[in-house]
């Protein structure tokens, strides 16, 4: 069956991006991979059917247009209460949902078929995952560098994760970390 | 010659303890160590000559004893402005440095000869030695565990460290990480 995946680069003191949400050089490792980083990205292609964002990751404002390129052959779900008013310029397929994470779950289920779901994009949608208890596996992209301050990749919500490592891939500019996900949010909350 | 190597556990969401300064249990895997882990004790153990350590890992208060036991053939340097009333009652060696920081690396180095300085003992110690630009490698021993509050390992004196990921062993209580620090506050600051 499909898994849902938490795929997210963090420095290595925590941070998902800078203190007013920039991306801090931290995704600079997926356009320019060096090393194994290739691989992780390719096994990432190959695997994700689905991919569920925030709107920040889509582009802020009313008139932003999307990224128009992707690797990914995926459908793309942005969560969010006010999509942009003009419609998406580029190739790839965005869905806007604006009645939460679990209906933006099962539509991004339905796409990925037997191909997983990732989440990516953003803390605010990476916490709203861990708080639904919906993770099954977590896969972290550790990049060496200390940001110092930032916005918090699991920020109070991480507390309702346990995770086992599952494996590493090393490069230069990231250490690729995945977790299979034990115990999480709804689980322990008796949901 | 010598290196100075930052030595410690930190939870996935980049805590070195709890609200309250508590262990947590990141520092299980070093007393029960799994797999790999063992490998990486050992190294420990065999490349250190001295031990950096704040008072709060000595035992705080004024009757505190110390630990009685420990696998590290090295001298103890405890950094604290108030040292005990009584002497330590173990085996371990033990010295108070009411001196600041870089007294203790300098003490510790004579007494390390040609095995290396390890830091450990909190995020008092660590960021001291981060702000004063006094680290050559970090050691990491990443638990998956996620604590969702506590006291950051780095805080806010992460930003003026640069790394570069030289190594990473695997186990399943712990991801070790290794990084040989590029750029730290002292160079970066012009001292």
């Amino acid at each position: 069956m499909a898994k849902v995946v938490l795929d997210m680069a963090m420095s290595l003191d925590g941070f998902a991006a800078g203190p007013g949400g920039e991306d801090s050089g931290l995704n600079d490792w997926f356009f320019a991979p060096a090393g194994r980083s290739r691989e992780v990205i390719e096994e990432s292609i190959a695997s994700t059917g689905a991919i569920v964002m925030g709107r920040r990751t889509y582009g802020a404002g009313d008139d932003a247009e999307g990224f128009s390129e992707t690797p990914y052959d995926a459908a793309h779900f942005v969560l969010t209460s006010t999509p942009p008013t003009r419609p998406p310029t580029g190739e790839v397929a965005f869905t806007f949902v604006t009645d939460g994470i679990a209906s933006a779950l099962e539509q991004a289920r339905a796409a990925a078929g037997t191909r997983n779901v990732a989440v990516g994009g953003g803390p605010t949608t990476a916490q709203g995952f861990v708080e639904a208890g919906l993770l099954d596996e977590v896969q972290i992209h550790l990049i060496p560098v200390l940001l110092g301050q930032g916005i918090r990749l699991f920020g109070q919500a991480g507390e309702r994760l346990a995770l086992a490592p599952t494996g590493v891939v090393e490069a230069p500019d990231a250490t690729h970390l995945r977790y299979r996900v034990l115990r999480n949010g709804a689980a322990q909350h008796g949901h």
